[in-house]
């Protein structure tokens, strides 16, 4: 049995060496960062590893838009699933928006007569979402109608991605970078809703099957699959059920907030995605209960340190 | 300030006179309890509130599909949003099919072994979705190939309702009641992969923004809106957004565990949903942090009785 | 491997009915809720079955102090093991005081103004603590000074009790039905410091060591124990670990919303316990994930029925 | 209003510029951590500022005991109030013994067995109990009668800490530095026990009023007071309610995985704690969702880096 080493900190130590105290612990919340540290690495610095990046929460608003962004520009991630919202979010900062710093102890009613959106502690201006319906319609306009026929999302984010000069953008780099992105329930956001309104007078399609074969695509020909799974929802599920069709991922990471015990996806634990087919029997997988925002700097900072000084 | 009054218990009384008890003490949990059962018996009880019920969550394994059939045979719920999960559920106990009693503590890899997927303690054989695949590839083929053009999946869910002989169906009951069940995330589900197969020969195309317009007819023509969700998820997104273009519900009820420290919308307050216009600022709402197995039966047997008495 | 059965509802039934249909169901939040019943219903049908109660949280303020007197002048329980601050909210209200019911989202700067402490949506006055104090004192001053030289808390608290006029205090009924009180921390509430304070002038020593005494009488001649852990905190710990003396107890059911991930013992898994030897490796255990305020009375009042009708 | 900056990482940044990173995002878990950064600088740099430490949880076990150790060492903290257990596993690990790193999937009934006990994933042997009682035993024979006749728990802690020669030992430099180490309810412990026992036959009370003494007058003699809670229980309640007698802390951070909803005291929120007078109006306050092994290392290595680059 190995013994628990107490961590020791220092001024001026760097995260890497910070996290590596946390490994050595090896226990409770912070042994579970050195894992998930331990594991990412491996999924980096493996060129026969396909990395699946899902997200779920509101990561871009909270300010990791930027770390997203880097680890795509660095190809260190192969396929991102998301949320639609994320998607809105890296758009309308795209057009010049910004996230502010509110309270969760916020009038909501006042926020409302001020045309500020809350997220949390986070809060977006209304304007920002009518300026983003502008800047798709005269995106969509300009796409052949033809194609608008019948559309993957991720075809559609590409080309929203190609639209987008802003070296910070997650839409503007995975294009450049022929990342896809993955987004089947696009039409769940404030995005997908204004794509409805256009259809109403114009041509707009989304097939969500053609997203379906974008994702197989990556699956089927992944030598190994790592996946980091930040905060739940479907694109969990998404991610992790389309790998069972090649029985299951190698490397799993799942940063949560969310627990097993009501027994909803996004709490599940990687033993339970095992049972499934998601995760291979031989896998490895990690766990962190951490707030993402937290969480997931952290050990990207580690591993970019780990990356390094290999 | 009206006063907690301490609950007093006694054998064989009425599930709604116990939830009288918690309404009177009128605090935490059991305070929540009481409201939401005051604010769901006065939708179910005026005929001119549209009611939403959205599910995320592993609800009909866990033994609440006899529930929500119920709700939607006696007419108190006019529009389901879902995952596609429960109704992939709810199809495979159609086929015969049940969910076990099983445990958290499992071996996974064991599970695995014996074609068994775990869902939190809930067990379910594998063999069943193999037989789901060849019933819906049945059903599909039995449609008319222009429909499988361009389908909407609430459209495909009522044809499905309609082939399914079982009283305690949920989407045999919906189709049967008129029910529209909204599901844009259909294909992150294991039947949205089994009709991407389907259609990798056949054809079959889902097109989300056609549910897009069933969802927003039940919203523009309502009177009055009243929401239950359980378990946040894109179903609460998708509904109360969809609900902004009526400035907002006027009565929301939600039950989770999530919260809203971490950001994401699952855990969001109703607070932060009226910033958004989402619940109307001189709305009610309530939230419950409770299991959904345990709260919402709880809850709806306390309503039946109310509805009962009045 | 048994089937989950889906629960049914109907209009005015028992609550020993309802939470046997969630029995029946047998998973997730509402199969726990069944399983922790039919432990109970063992421990309290069973006479030569010990059963000691734990409190922890705001339970008196929450409403639940009639139900449990009543399961004390019942003879359901045999030791209530306690927070100090528990028992101060039972003698506030034997003075007469009344909790409030408030807002989670209060202004307690406003609230600090006028004299009303908060605990999550309850409030109380200041004035309440002030009459403790008065009131205390009276009774220490006509207990004779030899006896408050060296005095257990299970003591101090049957002569508090006994001084007690009200049917539904705790203190009292627990005093008259000769049901001990262990409370090693009481020193850590209100009355707590009031005792110091008393004692900067007067004689007044506790000795917690004697409340060990009266705790090990109860594990040494107990035949059989059943444990209902209600919120964590030291009185879990507290009086798991003295059963530990009897190699640990036959059944416990614990309620809370402490989760095991971040290592504390309020949130440690009754399987930690048989480790410990807390609890009997052939013990029976049930954790119930949920609001002691809506958990807790279900159960009682569940098995109230089923001790009827036996 | 001030936007939400998106964090950048890059290799070998350390732990300080990371921090600051989170603090410029300014926004849910990771602006929590900023500000929590910000404040704890503020309570360790400012020589008139007395600081309480609260530990509940397994911290030591977990790997947290040199970083406690350090903080008295460096002179950071004046007061610790802590549960019995840490001091526990604070002498356990001076007497040589170490805890093992385990799972959470473990089989409880063979580590009974094996004579290990559990703490979520970190195993510790029997044995070191044993040899703890054998041990305390001796330096309690060697404390004169006369003394053990009425003994505040501080004092018996400084006593044992002056006999542990272990420079990583909380409780040697706690001693050695003349930090009070307050635990009320140490009698709910294995040593507090131990010490029971040992009372059988031999001389030993404790009174915690005289541990009241020790900490009021911390509490009377302070300019300016700031806590630091870790974990919530009852350290966390008896240092606050301790302040009350001074109108309040000025500065107080938190970090607990336990939540406001269910009504306790460890997830209660620091606003409420100003309507008991425990926090001053005006005084800063911040709270951290996350496991205490995560968060408190990575604001204690960020606060050294502030200090030291002041």
């Amino acid at each position: 049995m190995k013994h628990v080493r107490h961590m020791q900190l220092q001024a001026r130590m760097t995260v890497g060496d910070f996290v590596e105290e946390m490994n050595r612990a090896g226990v409770l919340g912070a042994g579970r960062i050195g894992k998930a540290t331990e594991m990412i690495t491996e999924m980096f610095s493996n060129p026969d590893c396909t990395v699946f990046l899902t997200l779920a929460g509101a990561l871009v608003p909270a300010g990791l838009r930027r770390i997203i962004c880097d680890l795509i520009e660095m190809e260190h991630v192969d396929v991102l699933v998301t949320t639609g919202a994320n998607m809105v979010h890296d758009m309308v900062e795209a057009l010049g928006y910004q996230h502010g710093i509110g309270t969760f102890a916020a009038e909501d009613r006042r926020l409302r007569a001020e045309n500020l959106g809350r997220i949390g502690d986070i809060y977006i201006q209304q304007e920002a979402f009518e300026a983003l319906e502008k800047w798709l319609s005269k995106i969509l306009d300009a796409i052949p109608e033809e194609k608008r026929q019948r559309f993957a999302t991720a075809e559609l984010l590409c080309e929203i991605g190609r639209k987008i000069d802003d070296p910070n953008s997650i839409l503007a780099t995975a294009a450049r970078r022929n990342v896809p992105i993955i987004c089947p329930a696009f039409v769940d956001s404030i995005a997908g809703f204004q794509l409805w309104v256009y259809g109403q007078d114009k041509t707009m399609h989304l097939d969500s099957f053609l997203d379906v074969n974008v994702l197989m695509d990556k699956v089927y020909e992944a030598k190994k699959v790592g996946i980091i799974i930040l905060g739940g929802g479907f694109p969990k599920h998404f991610a992790l059920f389309a790998n069972t069709f090649r029985d299951g991922v190698d490397l799993a990471v799942q940063i949560t907030m969310d627990r097993p015990e009501p027994g909803g996806l996004s709490g599940a634990s990687l033993e339970e995605a095992i049972s499934w087919g998601k995760v291979k029997p031989e896998g490895k997988a990690a766990t962190v209960i951490c707030d993402v925002t937290i969480a997931f700097p952290l050990i990207v900072a580690a591993v970019l340190d780990k990356l390094k000084t290999r």
